[in-house]
């Protein structure tokens, strides 16, 4: 059962999914769901016997090209939607016990063509609004996978920090003619007023990883194009190839930072499905859950019930720190 | 250290706070900087030997009424503000083992005329925009002191989810004429589709808590005043009273809810220090991480990378199952 409400408070649309969680059979001890299917194994969720990458939709998916009617009639008050889009799992390898940081490069290269190639597929869904690329990493934040993965949510709406964003990239090109992140990569490259340097971690050609000067979480690191792209399926096979690159050593610097493999929730933001939203840069958001290598920070009062943030490191000093590791 | 950075994304104020951590003391093992400084004993936060309930400024506050000056100074891109404000710290008894759920019904009441007095008075600041009261219990939120206590924030902005939900609410009278709160309290108190009841936990003649049928988190509980109320400073008290003997039940049966003391994020929603938004209503949200006894809720890629949030129970269910335990 799985339905969207809206929430006539935050003006946002709730994806509720009751499921069925209790399984019907009983898989080994050690049995890894993303594992590829041995002959004469317990089968997995890939019923192969080897795999490079693969893609599949969630068994028990939030939301789906052919949705459930709604298990409640909505009101005006209280609408209700079909649960319209997609949940999707992306199996970056089938060793269990390598990560996006520790690959080869050459998976890398491989697995962002493979983003490229679903969100152009789901962008082509009049239902789809918005296709959401994100990698849930470490036990910290929920996973209890280690298998490396992430996922896929295609949305029947622009969700609501996407939609904010949206619209200040927008109000900003209309007031100053150019993009809000042209601006903020050439404010991160300069000489900051803490310490002389820059917020670049690292970059190439195609790409940069930055620490933004107004980031919410320790450790938070954005990574663009250099380029203006509104979303992957505008790059090239040597701009993909760039940018996973950068993407891959933010990774890695974050496991040497603490010294163990650091979780994270890697969000990417593009262009929503439809036509416009010209000012719209695509990058990656990356939010590190640790502000030490022992403390954990905590979305907790300020965030999770007033939406503010509070940073307890400098921007400016984390920055430096993790390009030096 | 401590300054406000704009985030030019998304249009919000981030609280830069780098405090140095490190005590310069080294208290016992067993100390708790809330209990009462006994005779002899090794000082904590509150210099005297008893109290029945303190408010004190944070020592390490990210917001205060003299902020110091900014670190570093603004752009026009990325403009920076002195951290204004207040962080203001309630204890809620001087025993070190109750809580807001298991204390005297009498100190209940006392703590809600302490939260009246502390609005009133903060609210009373030119500098302070909003008042937010809120406590975060559990070390599954981060929370490491089990001492009763709970927060206050008083931010010189409205924050970002608070305005959202202030604009929502003057929509909604624009266009109806009645003010949101009413007309779910309405319909949150009428049978259901689901089970054919209703989704009130708890209720008397003041104060009503029930699960909102678009609840984001699992056991997620609102709690407001029956008549329209945009603050505590506008209730009597016999309506604090009221209000306070819900909140309480609604600790009491989360408590018993899976048999263990629950954590949870409780957040006050009242309307902003300056006039007008005449059309908000008071309430508490009560976000507990648990939606079984032995499953935690993640904010993860969905919720904290696009903001959109997934329930995996259903509103009608949980509510049935809270108000009889």
């Amino acid at each position: 059962m799985s339905e969207l409400r809206y929430h006539p408070f935050l003006d946002q649309w709730v994806i509720t999914a009751t499921h069925r969680q209790d399984r019907t059979f009983f898989p080994p001890p050690d049995y890894n769901p993303l594992a590829p299917t041995k002959p004469g194994g317990f089968p997995t969720e890939i019923p192969f016997p080897e795999y490079d990458i693969v893609v599949f939709q969630n068994k028990f998916p939030s939301l789906s090209l052919t949705p459930p009617n709604p298990a409640v009639p909505g009101t005006e008050l209280l609408p209700v939607r079909p649960a319209a889009g997609a949940c999707e799992v992306v199996c970056y390898s089938q060793d269990p016990n390598t990560s996006f940081a520790q690959m080869p490069f050459l998976q890398v290269r491989k697995l962002v063509r493979v983003w490229r190639d679903r969100y152009v597929s789901l962008a082509a869904h009049p239902e789809i609004e918005y296709v959401f690329i994100f990698e849930n990493k470490g036990k910290e934040i929920g996973v209890t996978l280690s298998h490396p993965h992430g996922q896929i949510y295609a949305y029947p709406f622009i969700p609501p920090i996407l939609a904010i964003e949206l619209a200040a990239e927008q109000r900003h090109f209309e007031r100053t003619g150019r993009p809000l992140m042209e601006e903020v990569l050439e404010a991160s490259a300069a000489p900051n007023a803490v310490n002389g340097e820059n917020q670049i971690i690292v970059e190439n050609d195609s790409a940069v990883a930055f620490i933004p000067f107004f980031a919410r979480y320790p450790y938070e690191v954005y990574v663009a194009p250099k380029a203006h792209r509104r979303s992957l399926g505008e790059m090239n096979d040597a701009e993909l190839d760039g940018f996973g690159e950068v993407l891959q050593v933010v990774a890695q610097k974050y496991d040497r930072l603490f010294g163990f493999s650091m979780p994270y929730v890697m969000a990417m933001h593009q262009a929503p499905t439809a036509a416009g939203y010209e000012s719209t840069w695509l990058h990656v958001e990356f939010y590190p859950p640790y502000r030490t290598a022992t403390k954990l920070k905590y979305l907790a009062g300020s965030e999770a019930g007033a939406g503010a943030y509070i940073n307890d490191t400098l921007p400016e000093v984390t920055a430096k720190t993790l390009r030096e590791v």
